[in-house]
């Protein structure tokens, strides 16, 4: 029976038809309209499911069920967002309950990190493990864990947020208020100010060109221009490759995944990225000589896999 | 119906016959004798089980299970330990598969501070939560997990090895090798070392005094003298609690726990420990403001926490 995975993004709510395969069979987009408020979204989220069952020639009641991947913190149980700040700051709010209303059939609710890793593995790069890490490098750093074939959503549901976990104690401020998160190291904003202090330090750099041709300094200035033999981007990468590999030992450290998976805009170096990064995991996982370290991979559903985490949240 | 439950260390391997209200019986202790090799350990440990049901009145037959504590990395469910440097570098060890064949009954293994773990939850500190980290502070930091109510042993049985996670990028060589885990901060072994190290940057201290009649430098020198009032005492528990409370922090953001609790020796040190810990733990845990932050206990159940769980480890 054909499921619905919808993944609320800050921008766009994403809404897709999804089958046994774990195919996308339709795919839609309507804006979050977040400025217009909660209960706004929440009816958003639901035309965004109809709008999908629609464009399949259906309606919501034919579906066996609607998964909704939702960015912020929420007990999956109860379906209470405790905090969304990219939702204008939902706090407390009764998400599920009030979905639920507006939508005839069962629905499941899950943080959009968590339902990515359930795609990923059910039908993507982690197709067939039960034990993974997935980090999503971007904006901020995501992570999803699937332990023992299951999802692994801490108490309450209100765990696993890895990218807030301690990297380097005492030291940069991350985004939440913390000092040496994850996320503080390995997001693509902090690559981006790594690069900047980088650039300023050394004026030669090819860096400066290659910012000025793109309009801008992001995740790609580091990375290419290391790639063409620039000496200071080498070494952002360099060091930003071990800040990363020392984050992913700790986590391998805690899980023991079979996999571990890198999703996001970073992703796209590829075997660039994947290569330092697996060459680099040993030293930093406990044991490593006698148990092994695991492979790092490349997401491989892009954006799809919150869409189809989403719809098969509950088999997880 | 009674277990019986075994904690093996490095230098002894203690048994106990556990009731079904997670009272201990009757408890005897045997040399582990690792000088004398893997299979001499096996038989002290059936040997140990035995005695204890001898001195119970009963033979192992007469028991629902036997439950044994490893100090190593194993794979619970094939019993292979894979690593145990305290039982003189056990390697590989079908370990298992041996001791079912010298004992009548179904027979369980587990990691000793995941036995620690289950003892405290199911009669301890943690009695009646769904959801607990333990973190014991010895020679090394030992780590155990309750989550949704079942023993978080990561892939293979091999993960939860909280004591290796990074508290500080590229900091302090850790025992294993590696740089800057949780145990090269909070360990009773670091400790020690930070307090010598406060001592020798000041011999006005009163530490030195302290250290000269207790014969040596241990987890108590600093926390005694910083009762007293020494600056140099003081400033070595302050940080020393900093990084626990970080460590603890980055714990609880992974797990979100209902509590999180301290054993070990330095765990004597009571609310004077605890009472730190606990003011300083919000800084540390993501969006605590949100969500709160679980309380640090202290561990109730001392030694016997291995033993009562061992005996119960596969209810969890």
């Amino acid at each position: 029976m054909l499921r619905l995975g919808v993944d609320v993004g800050g921008t766009f709510i994403k809404a897709g038809v999804v089958d046994e395969t774990y195919s996308i069979l339709q795919k839609v987009s309507v804006p979050t309209g977040g400025d217009a408020g909660y209960e706004a979204v929440v009816k958003n989220i639901a035309y965004a499911a109809q709008l999908a069952a629609d464009q399949a020639g259906r309606s919501v009641k034919d579906f066996a069920s609607v998964g909704i991947g939702i960015p912020g913190l929420l007990n999956p149980r109860t379906g209470v967002v405790v905090s969304a700040p990219n939702l204008n700051g939902w706090h407390d709010v009764p998400f599920l309950d009030a979905i639920k209303k507006l939508l005839p059939v069962p629905v499941f609710v899950g943080n959009d990190a968590n339902c990515a890793v359930v795609g990923e593995t059910l039908a993507g790069a982690a197709k067939g493990c039960e034990n993974v890490v997935m980090l999503t490098l971007g904006t901020g750093v995501g992570g999803g864990v699937i332990t023992d074939g299951r999802l692994f959503v801490g108490g309450q549901g209100l765990g696993a947020e890895l990218g807030h976990m301690v990297l380097a104690m005492e030291g940069e401020t991350c985004g939440c208020g913390m000092h040496g998160c994850i996320e503080a190291y390995c997001s693509v904003t902090s690559l981006v100010k790594q690069t900047t202090r980088a650039m300023e330090a050394d004026p030669a750099s090819a860096m400066h060109e290659y910012a000025k041709k793109a309009g801008l300094v992001d995740g790609r200035t580091a990375f290419e221009c290391s790639k063409m033999g620039d000496k200071s981007a080498i070494q952002v990468v360099e060091t930003y490759c071990r800040y990363l590999a020392n984050a992913i030992g700790s986590l391998a450290t805690c899980f023991h995944p079979d996999t571990v998976l890198i999703g996001g805009g970073l992703s796209n170096q590829r075997e660039y990225l994947m290569d330092k990064l697996n060459a680099l995991l040993p030293r930093y996982v406990f044991a490593a000589d006698v148990i092994g370290v695991p492979p790092i991979l490349r997401a491989s559903l892009g954006n799809d896999a919150g869409t189809i985490g989403a719809a098969y949240l509950d088999k997880m």
